[in-house]
Formats: C-alpha cells, sequence, structure tokens
C-alpha cells in the first residue's frame, strides 16, 4: 500500500502474515474449534513442548464468553482476534522483531508512549505459565509478550517467546476509530457490519439462552472422549475435546453456572486432561526422534544481536578509577528493579571488600531497562597480604646450634620459602617457626570479570525466569552490559550477552546506541540521551510533575506512595500527561472509577479536597513528540473501561440488590456444604447468636441480620462478576440505591474487613458480627468437610478468615468465646462437625492468634503463656499479653519468675491434688508466713482475673516463697506436714490459671 | 518472490488473499467449528443468501473424515484444505477472474491441460444446489466452480459465483511432489512434517475410536441448542451447532453407524435446521434492510466484459447471404452440446420459415464453448405475401347497377384498400367480396435480430441455471454472440451479452479475440485457431487418435461410445495422450480399474485383446506444448486413485468376506425391518424356499444359501464404502480370495442383476434366487412398514426391485407364484403384514409387469387381458402374452372373438352359476350343436391351459355360437330351458379362465 491511508484490518493481518513470513515464521491458521485464545491452538500449547525449534505466526480468533457486552461496549467483546507468534527458541531480540512488527503495520512509534508492563500469565487449565508483559501503546494494551516457562506441568526448555496481538485494539488505533465496530475490515465493510450481529447473537445465546443442563451433559462427553482418545495415544483428537470441555466451561461459567468449588473441580479435570495431553505429545515427539531438530536455522534472523560488543578491548589499568556496570534487561518488572537494586547495594561493596579491592563511595540505582553500579576510585589493585604457617616447635626447627633442623627445611621448601626466611613466633601458648608468604594483590583488571559475574549472578528474584538455554535465570532477559573501568571495557559474557561500552537508548527513541567513553562519563551520557537513571531523582521528577498536571485543573493528586513507586520503575523518562474523562462517568462509585485508574491503568486520580474530578495523569516513557496523541489515546482508553463499568452498573441497577439474593442458589459455596444461598441462610441465623454473644443492641442486632441476608448478593451482580475486588463495595453501593439503610449497607461492606493485612476493620459491631458469623461458618464448615488448608494450600482463604476473627475481635477489645462460636457454627451446618473437627478449627484459629500476637511484637514467650490459657478468646487473650509483657519486662520480674517456678516445679508432676491446710497444720514458721501472705493476695488474682492482680500478688509472694523453700523441707517424712506444705505450694502454683502459664516463660 | 522457485504452501494461501483481495474481496478466517468444506463457512452459506453484494475469499481446512487413509495415500487425507471465493453477484468474468488467479500463484496455463468438467453440486444437508464444473489441471481436479441457484431452501438472487481451490493438491503440483506429505510449507518444513502424524490420529479416532452412542448423545444434544437457538432468533450460534450436527454425523458415519433409513432421517433433520437458519438469516437481513444494498460498487472489476462489443454496425444487406450465429458460453456440459445443437437443428429452419425467409441447407455443431448455426443462402428478404379478407356478399356489396355500395365503401376503409380494389371471389358456396393487401417483405437485416433472439431464448435444458440478474437461464452462462449476414453484424443483445464478430479462441491459449470478417469465413477462422467446431469431426479425430495412441503400446482402445461421446463434448482441440501407471495395478479388479479411468477420469482404457494394459489414453484440450508434462500429470492423477483403491482392497483382504458379515450389524436397513445382518438372517431362511420353488438342484441351492449368507457382506468392506457401485463386484472378488466357491462368488454379484435398466440377467439359478428372495424382502417388508414408494419418491429403489424380479422370472422363463413369495417373506419379517399390504405389494409387482411387458412391445390389451388371470407369475404371463397376442393377430381373430363376445356378455353379470345341462335336456338342433362341440374341445383347453389350445377351442366354437344365437332364444320363457341354455353359455365363456380375460381385448 503506497498511500497513506490507513490500513484496513484485512491489510493488518496480511502485513503481519507478511513480515513474519520473512522472519522465517510458518504462516498458521485459526484453529478448527472455538478457542478462548491463539495459545490454545496446538501451534501454541503443543509446539513449545519439547527441544524441537518453531516458529509460527497466525490470526486466531477467540471466545471469552464472559467479555460479551451485547456489542455495547466500544472494545469488549465476547470474540476478539488475536494475531499470535510463537519464536522458540528466544531469537535473542524478540523485542525488536516486535516492535518491527509494529513499524511494518505502520505504527510511528516515536509519536507514541509505547511500554512493557510487567504481565505475568498462568493458565492453570493448561499447567502453563510464563513471564513477560503487556505492551501499552498510550495506555492501550495492545500485545501480551510472554516468555514461557512452563506449558502442560512441563518445564520448558528452550524457552519459547509468546507475542499476542490485540487486532481490534491496534486497528483502532491505527484507524483513529472509538469504538471496535467502525473500524474498517477492507476498506468498505466495517467491523461492525461484519461482526456486530454476531456480537449481539452470542452474546444472547451465552448469557441467557445456553441450557447449563445440556452444557454439562456435553461437558461430560467431551470428557469422556477425551479420556479415550488420550488411551489411544492420539494427541490432537484429544486436545480437540478438551478445547471443547474448556469452551463449554466457559459457557457454563457465563451462564453463572459454575461455583466456586466447582470451578476448582472443572479445573482440575481440565489441568489433568491438558497434562495428559502434553505428555503425550511429548513422548510422541521423542519418539519420533524430533524430527525439527535437523533444522540448521533453530533461530530467527537475529538483525540486533547480542554478538556486536564481543571481541572488547582488555587492558590493565594501573592507578584508582572509577567502575560503572549497568546490566542492561528487557524491561524489569516494577518491585524487580527495587529488588535489584537492593541486593546490589549490599552485594557489589561486600564483594569488592572481600576482593580486598579498595575503593570509595559505591553508588547504585536503575531503571526498567537498566541496573547501574558506580563505584568510585576503585584501586588499580588489591591491596596485598600476607600468608602465615606455622611450622614446627621453635626447639625442633633449629638445634642448640640454632642450625635449621631437616623438620625446618622440610617445611620451607613445601611452603616454597627460603629456610632463612622462617620466623620465630609465638603461638597457643607455645614458639614455632612460621612460614611467612608475602602475597602481591592482583590487578583490578584482572579481576573485576569474574568478580562481576558473580555480583549479577548473585542477584535473586521472587519470580525469575529463563530464556536462552544456558539454564541462567533472571528477572527479565538480559541483552547487553556495560562495564567500563575507567576508559577500559571489563571483558566477561554471562547469559549470552557480552560486556562492552555501548548502552542503549529510550524505546521511544529506538533504543540508539549509546556509546560510554569512560565510567566517569555514564551518568552524563544517560542524562544526555534523556534517560533519569537515578531512582530517586525520576519520583521527584514525576511527583513534582503530577503536582503540576493536577494543578494546571485546580487539583490536586493525593499521595499514592505504591502507585508513585510503580511508576517510577515503569519509565526512564517521565512524562507526566493530563488527561480527561467524561463528566458523567462520575455517577459511577468512586471505587470503581479510582480502582480502574490505579489497578488497570496506573494512572493517578485528581481531587478538589475529597470530590474527584474527572481527569487523571498517566506517566509517559518518555517525551512524546506530541503529548495530546498520547493522550488522546490514553482517553480512549479509560472511556472504554468506564463504559464497562457504566455498562455493568446500570445493568445491576435495574433490579434492587435483595433481588440478586436467589441467585446465590446458582453459585456454589462447596458442594456438600450447599450454595452462597445456603450459607446467607445459615448466616441469617448464626449473626442474632454472635450479636447477642457480643453485647449488640437490639437496634444493632436488627442491622446485623438485615446485613447478613444481603451481604452476599452483590456477589450475583455483573460488576462484581466483573471484577471481584469490588465485592461489598459494590454490596454497599447497590444496597444504598436499593433503599437499606446507611448502616446496613456499611455492615454489608464491613463484614468483609479487613480484606488484606494493613485493610481498616469494621466500625460498625453489626458489620463485624456478620462478618465473625460468616468466618465462623467458613471454617466450621469447611474442616468439618476435611478441607482445612494443609501446607502452602488454602484455596478457601481460610487462614485470612480466622486471622479476621482474631483481629476483629482483639481489636476492638470485645471478649467472645470461639469454642462457642464454632460449635454453634457448627450446629448450623447441613453436615455433621465432629468434637474433633472442631476442635481442629479452634486450633486452626488459636495459631493465627499466636501468630498475629507475635508479629504485633508480643514476646514469644508471653505469647505462648497467655495462649495456653486464654487463647479462646482474642481480644482478653490480647489484653492479657500486653499486661504480661510489661510486667515480665519489669526490673524485680526475674525474681518474681524464680520463686514462683520454686514452686511450680515441685508440684508440676503431681498427680494428686492436696488440700489447702488450716493454719497450724504446719508449724514452721516460713510456712505460716507464705500461707498468709497467700491468704492475703489469693482473693484478689481470683476476683480480678487479671495480670495486674497476679503480678501484684507474686511479688508479695516472692520473699515468703524463698524463706519457705530455704528453711522448710516441703517433702517432709511425715506425711500430714508433706500434704500440707505440698497443697500451699500447690495453691501458690495454681494462681496464673486461667491468666497464663507463667511455666511458659523464659526464665522459668 | 522473485525467484524461479514454486511457491510454498503459505506462499500460495499470501497470494491468493492478495490477489482476490485486490480484486475487492473481503479477506476472511476459515471458521472456528470444524466444517465438511469452506460452503459451510457463515460468509458462505448464509451471506449467498438474500440480494446483498458480497465478495469474500478465504482457506478452510476441511474435515471429511470418509477421506482418511492414514497418511497412506498421496492426496486423500480426512482433511484438506479449500480456498473459498464467493463473487456475488457474477462479476461477468469470473472463469477470467479464476484463470488470472491461476497465473498469480505460478500456473503456466500454456503448458497444461486445463478444463471446465461439468460438476453439479447439490447439499441435501444444506438445501442448496448449484452448478458448475470441476476444473481439471493435467486431470487432477484443483477447483470445484459452482454458480449457486439455491441455499437454505431459497432461491438465490442474485447469484453467486463459488469458486473451491483445492490447496494441496495446486501445491503438489506447483511443486512437483508426488504425494501431499512431500509438499513444502514454508521452504523448510513439509507438509507431511506438519500434517501426516495429526493426519494418522484422526483417522484412528474417526474410524475406530470415536463412540457410537456418545456421539449420539452429542448429536440430540446440538440439535436440541441448534432449536434453541433458531427459537431464540439466534443466527450464528443456531449455524454453530448445525455444524457440529453435520460433524457429529459425519463421525457416525465413518465409524460405519448409520444405515440407509438413518441416513435419511439424519439428513432430514440437518436440513430442517439449515433451513431454519436460513429462513432466519434472511429475514434478520431483510429486517436490518440490507445494510450492504448501498455499496456502490457491486461487481468486481470486470477485465474483459461483455460490453467491448456493443454499438456494433448495423446496416442493410441486398441479396442473399450467408447468417452465422455462434452463441459462446462458459464451458457447456457434455449432453447440452448434443442437446443444444438438436435443438438448434430443428428450431433454426423452423423459424427462418415461419419468417418467410428462404435460405439453403442450415448446418448446426458446436463445442463445449460454442453452439453454432450456419445458414447458406440467406434471403436478403422474406418473400412478399398477400393478407385477404372477405368482405359482404357480393350482392350486397354492389347494387344492381355495379355501384359499390356503403358497406363495400366502409369495409375497403377498414381493410385500408381502394374500394376499387375489392375483388369478388367465390367462398362458402357463395359470392363476396375480399379486400387483398398485398404485404412486402421485410429486410433479412430488420428481421434477425428478434429472430435470433427467439432462437437463443427457445433453448431449453435438462438443468439450466441463471446467472445474470435477468431472469435468463440456459445451460452454462452465455458471455458473447457472433452473428453476422454476410460481412455485417446482426446486432441484439440477450443475457446481458452483445453480438459482434470478436469470437474466443481455445483455453489453452487464453482464449484470445478472434475477429471474424464474415459469415463466410467463420469455419476457417475457427480452423485457424485450432477449434475444431464440427462435432462429428472432432469426434472422428479423437477415435483416430485413440486408435493410434493404443497401437502405440500395441493395445487397442475397445468401442466406449458413450465416453467417446463425453470426450468430444469436453474439448475444443483433441489431444489424445497415452500415459501409463505402475503394473502392480493390475492386480486390482479390472472393474476396479476400468471404473476409475472411465468414471472418474473419463479416460480410455487399453486392451490386448481381453487382457487390461497399464496404459491409459486421456484426450487434452488443445495441443499442450510439451505433452509430457501433461502424461505425468495425468499419470500422478490415476496413480493417487489407484492407491486409494488398492489401499481398500488391501484392507479388506486381510480378513475374509465371512468376518464382514457381523458388521452388518452396525448398518441399519431400515428401524423396524432391523439391520442389513438381520436381512441376511432373513434372507438365509427365504432363499431355499424360493429355490424349492423355482425348482433348484441340491447344490444349487447349497450354493444360493451360501451366497445369501454372504450376499451384503460386502457392503461392510472399504472399497464399497467408498464407490457403492463396486457392490456385488467386490463381494465376488472377496468370496474368491476368502476360499468360497465360484458358484457362490457368481451368485453374490449376481443377485444385485440387473442393476440397471439394459445390464446383464443372473446366469445362475443360485443368483436369481438370491435375488429374488432379497427383493422380495425388500417389498414385502418396506410395503409392511408403510414405505411404499409414493409418487415420483421412491427411496429405496422398490420399483427397481419389482422389475427385477419381474424380469429375471420371465426372461428366466420360471413360473414362480409372487403371491405365495410375498406371503412367505412376510412371515419371516419382524413386523406383521397384513393381507392389505401384501396385496399392495403384489399389485405393485403385478403394475411393474404389465409396464414391462408393454415396453416388451407386446399389446395394450392382450397384456391386461393375460394379467387378469395370470398376473402372478411373470414367466407364465410373458409366454400367455406372446402366444395370445399371436393369435389375436391372425385373420380370423375377430370372428372369434365376436362369437366369444356375445356368450360372455350374456352371462357377464348373471348371478348364479348353472350347471352344464345333460344332452337332451335342450331339444334345439342348435343347442345340442354347440354342446358337442365344446364338450369336444373344453378337456384339451382345462388340461393344457395354454393359449393355442384355448384358441384352437373358440376357432371351433365360432360357428356353433353364432348358430346357438341366431336359432335360439337363450332367455328362453321356460326356467328349465333357459339354465340349460344360460349354463353351456356360462361354460363357453368360462373356458379362458386362468388363462387370460379375452373381455379386456380390443373388439371385445
Amino acid at each position: 500500500m503506497s498511500d497513506n491511508r490507513p490500513p484496513t484490518f484485512q491489510e493488518i493481518i496480511m502485513r503481519l502474515e507478511r513480515y513474519w513470513a520473512e522472519r522465517g515464521c510458518i504462516i498458521w491458521q485459526p484453529y478448527s474449534e472455538k478457542v478462548g485464545a491463539g495459545t490454545m491452538n496446538p501451534a501454541t500449547v503443543l509446539r513449545v513442548l519439547g527441544p524441537e525449534p518453531w516458529n509460527v505466526a497466525y490470526a486466531e480468533p477467540s471466545f471469552r464468553a464472559d467479555d460479551g457486552r451485547y456489542g455495547e461496549n466500544p472494545n469488549r467483546m465476547q470474540m476478539h482476534t488475536q494475531y499470535q507468534v510463537i519464536l522458540k527458541p528466544d531469537p535473542g531480540n524478540p523485542q525488536e522483531l516486535y516492535l518491527g512488527s509494529l513499524d511494518a503495520i505502520g505504527i510511528d512509534r516515536q509519536k507514541h508512549d509505547i511500554r512493557f508492563v510487567e504481565d505475568n500469565w498462568a493458565s492453570p487449565a493448561l499447567g502453563a505459565w510464563g513471564l513477560g508483559w503487556e505492551v501499552w501503546l498510550d495506555g492501550m494494551e495492545i500485545t501480551q509478550f510472554t516468555y514461557f516457562q512452563q506449558a502442560g506441568g512441563m518445564t520448558l526448555e528452550p524457552i519459547s517467546v509468546e507475542l499476542t496481538y490485540g487486532l481490534e485494539r491496534i486497528a483502532m488505533f491505527l484507524q483513529g476509530v472509538r469504538e471496535v465496530w467502525q473500524i474498517t475490515w477492507d476498506g468498505r465493510r466495517s467491523y461492525g457490519d461484519i461482526y456486530l450481529q454476531q456480537e449481539i447473537e452470542y452474546c444472547k445465546y451465552n448469557f441467557e439462552l445456553a441450557d447449563v443442563e445440556r452444557l454439562k451433559q456435553m461437558y461430560n462427553l467431551y470428557e469422556a472422549e477425551a479420556k479415550s482418545a488420550i488411551a489411544g495415544k492420539l494427541v490432537i483428537p484429544a486436545h480437540d475435546y478438551v478445547l471443547r470441555c474448556s469452551q463449554t466451561f466457559n459457557l457454563l461459567d457465563a451462564r453463572g453456572a459454575v461455583g466456586v468449588t466447582e470451578r476448582a473441580h472443572y479445573f482440575g479435570r481440565m489441568r489433568d486432561l491438558a497434562r495428559l495431553v502434553s505428555d503425550l505429545y511429548a513422548e510422541q515427539r521423542m519418539r519420533m526422534e524430533y524430527p525439527f531438530m535437523n533444522d540448521e536455522r533453530g533461530t530467527m534472523n537475529d538483525e540486533q544481536g547480542a554478538e556486536r560488543d564481543a571481541g572488547a578491548e582488555v587492558g590493565a589499568i594501573v592507578g584508582e578509577a572509577d567502575l560503572v556496570l549497568e546490566i542492561g534487561c528487557e524491561e524489569l518488572p516494577v518491585d524487580d528493579v527495587v529488588s535489584g537494586i537492593g541486593q546490589l547495594q549490599v552485594a557489589a561493596p561486600r564483594l569488592l571488600d572481600e576482593a580486598r579491592l579498595a575503593h570509595g563511595a559505591v553508588r547504585v540505582t536503575g531503571t526498567p531497562r537498566r541496573l547501574v553500579v558506580y563505584v568510585e576510585k576503585l584501586a588499580g589493585r588489591q591491596t596485598d597480604e600476607e600468608l602465615v604457617f606455622r611450622g614446627p616447635p621453635a626447639n625442633r626447627a633449629q638445634d642448640a646450634d640454632g642450625q635449621w633442623t631437616q623438620a625446618a627445611i622440610g617445611f620451607a621448601r613445601s611452603r616454597g620459602v627460603a629456610v632463612e626466611s622462617l620466623e620465630m613466633r609465638d603461638a597457643d601458648g607455645g614458639r614455632y617457626a612460621f612460614a611467612v608468604q608475602p602475597v602481591a594483590g592482583r590487578s583490578t583488571a584482572e579481576i573485576l570479570p569474574d568478580l562481576l559475574v558473580r555480583l549479577v549472578s548473585g542477584i535473586r528474584f521472587e519470580k525469575s525466569m529463563r530464556w536462552a538455554s544456558d539454564g541462567i535465570a533472571f528477572s527479565r532477559p538480559i541483552r547487553w552490559f556495560v562495564a567500563l573501568l575507567g576508559e577500559q571495557v571489563v571483558p566477561f559474557s554471562y547469559a549470552r550477552a557480552h560486556s562492552g561500552r555501548v548502552s542503549r537508548g529510550l524505546r521511544s527513541l529506538n533504543s540508539p546506541d549509546i556509546v560510554i567513553t569512560s565510567a566517569a562519563s555514564y551518568f552524563d551520557a544517560m542524562a544526555a540521551n534523556g534517560i533519569v537513571v537515578d531512582r530517586a531523582q525520576r519520583q521527584r521528577l514525576i511527583r513534582q510533575q503530577i503536582a503540576e498536571a493536577a494543578a494546571s485543573v485546580g487539583g490536586a493528586a493525593p499521595d499514592e506512595p505504591a502507585l508513585l513507586d510503580e511508576v517510577t520503575d515503569l519509565v526512564e523518562q517521565p512524562a507526566a500527561i493530563l488527561g480527561s474523562f467524561e463528566e458523567r462517568y462520575l455517577s459511577l462509585p468512586a471505587d470503581v472509577l479510582i480502582k480502574v485508574m490505579q489497578k488497570h491503568q496506573r494512572y493517578f486520580p485528581v481531587y478538589q479536597s475529597t470530590r474527584l474530578l474527572p481527569y487523571f495523569i498517566t506517566v509517559a516513557n518518555g517525551a512524546p513528540r506530541d503529548p495530546a496523541v498520547v493522550r488522546a489515546g490514553n482517553e480512549g482508553v479509560i472511556r472504554a473501561r468506564y463504559a464497562d463499568a457504566a455498562f455493568f452498573v446500570e445493568h445491576d441497577r435495574r433490579q434492587s440488590l435483595e433481588a440478586f439474593t436467589p441467585k446465590l442458589a446458582t453459585l456454589t459455596f462447596q458442594e456438600q456444604l450447599g450454595s452462597m444461598l445456603d450459607k446467607v441462610r445459615r448466616l441469617e441465623q448464626l449473626t442474632p447468636w454472635v450479636a447477642a454473644h457480643l453485647g449488640l443492641s437490639a437496634e444493632e442486632t436488627a442491622t446485623a441480620v438485615r446485613a447478613a441476608s444481603l451481604c452476599k448478593s452483590d456477589l450475583a451482580t455483573s460488576m462484581v462478576v466483573e471484577m471481584t475486588s469490588l465485592q461489598g463495595i459494590m454490596g454497599r453501593e447497590y444496597a444504598l440505591s436499593s433503599g437499606e439503610s446507611p448502616a446496613v449497607a456499611q455492615a454489608i461492606f464491613e463484614h468483609y474487613l479487613p480484606r488484606s493485612s494493613g485493610d481498616k476493620r469494621p466500625a460498625s459491631l453489626a458489620g463485624l458480627a456478620v462478618g465473625l458469623a460468616n468466618r465462623l461458618d467458613s471454617i466450621a464448615g469447611l474442616f468439618a468437610v476435611g478441607l482445612e488448608p494443609s501446607g502452602s494450600a488454602d484455596p478457601f482463604g481460610l487462614r485470612r478468615d480466622a486471622l479476621g476473627i482474631v483481629q476483629n475481635l482483639a481489636e476492638a477489645g470485645l471478649s467472645f468465646s470461639v469454642r462457642d462460636g464454632i460449635a454453634e457454627a457448627a450446629r448450623l451446618l447441613p453436615v455433621t462437625a465432629t468434637q474433633q473437627t472442631q476442635d481442629k478449627a479452634i486450633a486452626f484459629i488459636a495459631g493465627r492468634l499466636e501468630n498475629w500476637l507475635r508479629d504485633e511484637g508480643s514476646p514469644y514467650d508471653v505469647v505462648q503463656a497467655v495462649l495456653a490459657e486464654r487463647g479462646d478468646d482474642p481480644a482478653v487473650a490480647r489484653r492479657t499479653v500486653a499486661a504480661l509483657a510489661v510486667a515480665a519486662a519489669q526490673p524485680g520480674w526475674a525474681a518474681v519468675l524464680t520463686a514462683y517456678a520454686r514452686c511450680k516445679r515441685i508440684v508440676r508432676k503431681l498427680p494428686e491434688q492436696y488440700p489447702l491446710a488450716a493454719e497450724g497444720a504446719d508449724p514452721e514458721p516460713a510456712t505460716q508466713a507464705l500461707l498468709t501472705v497467700y491468704q492475703i493476695v489469693a482473693p484478689s488474682v481470683q476476683a480480678a482475673g487479671d495480670v495486674s492482680a497476679l503480678v501484684a500478688a507474686l511479688h508479695a509472694l516472692v520473699a515468703p516463697i524463698n524463706t519457705f523453700f530455704d528453711q522448710v523441707l516441703v517433702m517432709a517424712d511425715d506425711e500430714a506436714l508433706r500434704r500440707a506444705r505440698l497443697g500451699l505450694v500447690q495453691h501458690i502454683a495454681a494462681l496464673p490459671d486461667g491468666i497464663a502459664d507463667l511455666a511458659l516463660l523464659q526464665g522459668f
């Protein structure tokens, strides 16, 4: 196409075909089954397995029932068209190849903000995962870029690079249309002409018409056929049925017919099948002896390979010089930039020190594409050192004449020194002959290559990936190193990259080569190329730009430290851009608006005091040639997202929140425990009981019960189905718009609190009560059916539930018996919860309480001591722990504990409980004294039942106890005496019972 | 691609995409469901409906389970890749556009034999049909080219042109590889690398593993969902399920799980669904007000339009001149060339004569691309004529003075003549005034345009098609006319084509323009361009070329008149080419080899006496530049076909024929009548009974019974599943190779005889007996379950079965009671056959017998007369008819019949049967004489029971009868007398009983 018109939809596909064919890809066809993504095509999901090279490209209409919007959303559809490319093995420059394809379809990269934003991918159903990015074009995700690490449950070797283009979005972008339906397909017909009617029909079918019972039957038939094909070792026929299972599952899901447990169950079934198919395929290729292995050209034509800096100069530096190391990467995830910097800050000085290299300040910083270590004044050589070896004792090294003995001569020879140089020194209380070897430091230039490799290879990430077939893992692929000592390259290779003096510039400028003449010029060179290498500086810059942008519309962007941190490591040259969205979307719940901005788009919201303004601020990577273009692109994206949210909210609001409750019957909570509706019915009974035990007022109780009835209803609303994280939030919204009282609405929201560590607690007792009931029901129920968490597996989030119980009660200071609560919850279950399972549940909650108290900073032993007695009531336990910790930190405590321990130890193992003998039963004065003091303090302990009374009592008892034990033989021969004395000691030892087990304290 | 390497598989697709995109097609994607053909993609099957233009092109992997060969056939696979193009409406030059696409993918058309061979298409399941061709490239079908006439049960307007390329075949051809697996996909990987394993797996699944019960359940679920989607007016979701029904049906079929009736039943269900979906789509587009209608560019760029000869010169010819009319068509089907020539031979002279155009000889001939009428010496004007009108009687036209009356004046004025010119003439016995108008003939040039349009439009074909939106139908599209009267064009237009002087040359030369200067030069111009216009000449040429080709390898090609006729009209310039095939294929049954050659490839087999040689002769259209290239292509085709047959035969021979018998249990004969195996079990019982009644020897009976057991077993063999027409033939083959006796093998073959009218009869009694049993079972059974033929519908071929019974028995002269046979067959059925249904079956067979006898030339009345008495026994009936026909043709027969009629008529209605009175009971001599003669002749009639005895008797009775009736009053008053006379007449009238009902004869 020589004219300037943007390419049509079909032209885009044809250009991609041509582009990738010319780069050695097989051009493939969409699959003959409905798939959710191009990944499911056997050309990807199977061919990525095993050692054979494979490069392929194809379009793939992809069906995702859940994404259907009846054609009412500008770019969300149940069917969209992916363009899928697989490069196996990694050609070394996949990002550049990909960016070249954008050129080929007419995207002028210099005009736009293109970013690689961390996005990892996992498909439980395929037993597959990979690390990579979403590629953003002016805020719009246009491509998924993934390094496959595992598929079909198998670790991949070599790694495949997967590119998945979203063709409709790219076409909208190129053609400058606002909605997908306006895309021109071929210059005459629009995308809407061709697909809109079909889209609406599929939505109706998927959401309204598909027959659940028949779909379930189909699923079972497909599964049976898949198994039979697997048994017959037929890979592709089996895979076809797995795909049909998957599509049928998606339809069931769109019909709202899949509950939590059922979902897990279906996933498990699909995963099992997918793994069997993968195994079969891998085995088949092995049996066929990997016919593609003899393909000479394993990799793509590597236009911009990593070899270019090979053979760099090697030289010796004399005297001190600055060192710079730049680890050049494909875009690192935000967290990994921070983690990488942190690790290098520790490791770089440590390694230098270990290597006896004197140095000045070490400065470590980084951007998404580079981690940088700068060492000032690195010595030209290691400091010298001596190695000293002890030889024979002096009197045997020289004879009486002072002549060297044979022993000394032999020793000297073995150490390679002249016997004359042996020195006599004192050691270990004797005198010995020593050989002293002086070791001259090696030159820094000589040492650095190994040292830098050790530095780089020592970095670890939470999630790391492999890319080349060398077993090396890193956060993202390393593509180059700059390593200069002074003006000289420090030559080394690692992970198929070679060190040199050439860095790469901004993506927006097509990553131009930046030649670094010397270490000292590094930061200037970077700055000259627009890259803000210094992370702190970058962050300041962003904060300032954001503030200015917000101020320009009379608003402010409140501190969002997490978001700011994230954005800081998404860009190398920040350029904040203010965009706006239609005011009408402000009628959407603010939570929805903000969540979309922050979570999906990394935008900063703009407020006027607490009022949200119809603006957002995005931070582009590299100052765009025309910010208006980038702004318009981002505005289009947020518009689509808000349109989506508005669609849902509007749709949901057609009914009252209560009207959604019956639909909970189709959401399975757990097979044996019934639907979510069954759960709600239990909560309606359990909540008043909880309320009574927490001492709620009649009004609060009424609020709680109403909230219990409605607390899960939003799970059936479209908005929550779409964004699960809005559960509770939408419940509150919809409750208010349905005319429920603000208290009920609030309680619905609060019953989920805290949603994560650091989250708010419920402010209302009603919310707390419903939340408690909900969690007791979950724990009692799931333990009863044997689904307690095991190992790291906690599919139902019971640890969080238990912690929620503990934390809410403790922080609210409300006394509550977990044991009673579990028992009551168990009573309402449709299954039998034995005492044993209840006990396990209680112990599980107590375990959380223990962790939580310790995480609060309470001493380990104090927590143990208190929980032994008061673990059933978190609020009380917490108060007790606090008080006991204070007491135990007081000066006199050791004496108290020692005295108490004398009592406790002697009676601990006694099988019998002796009565407190009357005064005079033991004539010993010390006994008398002890008894007297005991009788004075014991009632207050028993009455108050708290730590301060106990501690006071114990303090009072220290002296009498010590005297008693010093002067009286407890185990008297006389039995009556013995019983009287033991009885007294037993009573004293029992004083902390019900408060804490002091025997568990340190120092006992 | 600028280099000379042939295009890769993917390059072919990309070139086709580019080619068709540049010609205004939307580029589409393969469908997301498994389809049997690109036609099933909604982009074809739905978009061809309704008035909107639509041009589209796409690749489509097409799945046909039955075609699977486990990867063992060079080009037959269960999956192949179609490239599908739809041009709607017909652009006017679709053949040229198509041929241009062959250029685009690198096929040098001048090197090869490209032919358009009639191939019509109908999909009962889609309610669709169209007319068109297979496009042959050196004998290999590479494309289906169809003008859709109907789809979804709807008549299409406008017509769509469908091109379906077979990509693998084209790739094999271009790349010069012998099997599909060797095709290079992208220059490195082969088609086999990518698809062979999958092909084998699918074959295993389709033929061996797919679970019939589960497939049936799936089918029902799909159907239910399709219905529900249709009820919800969801076109595409419904269509998807129709496709799944179709795919599931294909799998069931491949598993051999679909019987005859079930098949019809499934087809009916699918057709119903497909029609509903089509209706829904058509209605939807109407409701949407046909959004594509406002597409300005309705048709493709018409590179070689039909307009070029418009505005041809008009001139007046004086004097006689020759006329040539060439109707230029896209390739006409063979039968239509003959039919067109035949019709023009009648119509052309008739129209000229009606138009009063004197002319010399009319010569009509034609080729596949042109029908030609040549008229010698056509007069320049019509002959003059007079129109004569009768006016008033002479005596009222002139008064007594001879003056014209007012009546005469008025009449003359009304006829536009001067009153003076009226003439008095005699007419109808009176004398009248007549007006005589002389009519001068118009010039031929003036008349011819209309006349030629009438000539062309008057041609009718058995199957005709529409192409442009003018309602005109013809065998194939008319694209040009040459119409010259002398040197002048006869200007007219018809069916969007315009007359002129430009004809088109051979396809192999890219149809160059041939300018015809005058009618007289037409044949020379054609000859100069290599076109053998004269059909007879072409046929002679072919016969001669074939004979020479066969002789070149020492063989001969026996006369195959039908094939020769066909080939004559497949070419315009015959060029016979001898090819060979591997000798090893000669081990295949000759029937198989010949059927493939003749039926599939239109090749002539070569024999040495009766021995088939490993050669074939094909007749190319246009002398190829390099015959070796064309030969090699054709050899590749026959190789693949024979490989296919060999695959089947080898596969089948792994088991004995008997081993296939149990598999008949999966072939349903008819739901209520059970499987084919059930039928065989019945035949095993019915055959001995039939044998006994036909008087077979013990040995023959044993042969028949064994043959009955095996007669259907070949239906379960792969070869017969593949080519049903080989049933019986393969049964014989496999019986012999399984060690059955030659007699049994022959009987298996013969039980199907005759397979069509004109076919052989069974030579053995065993074969005849099994065939009879088989047909009796079918007729008795299917009538019993109410499936007798109705109207033109005879899905089970019962008419042919009945005719087979009649013909075999009659021609073998074997007496057999059809009534008894039906009763016995009925007795063995699993259902009750009432006497009523048996009677219907018997009457049905008798009806066939009647038709057959009449078709043999027997007089209608004789057949009627005989069948009334002997219709139950075909052989006897036939003999009787023959004898009676002879007798009735004798001179004295009229007297005999008259005399007999006197007897028969008088007693016909009598309710009572009187005894033959003793001699003397009636004293009348005439009565006595008649009685005496009767008593002499009657015993011989009764004894012989044949026509000659009867005729002799009747002859003897003529005189006595006539005398009796002349002299005696039969209805005498005396009751005794009356009874005696009536009794005698009754007995005489009853003489033909059991032989013929003479009352049904003409002249009675």
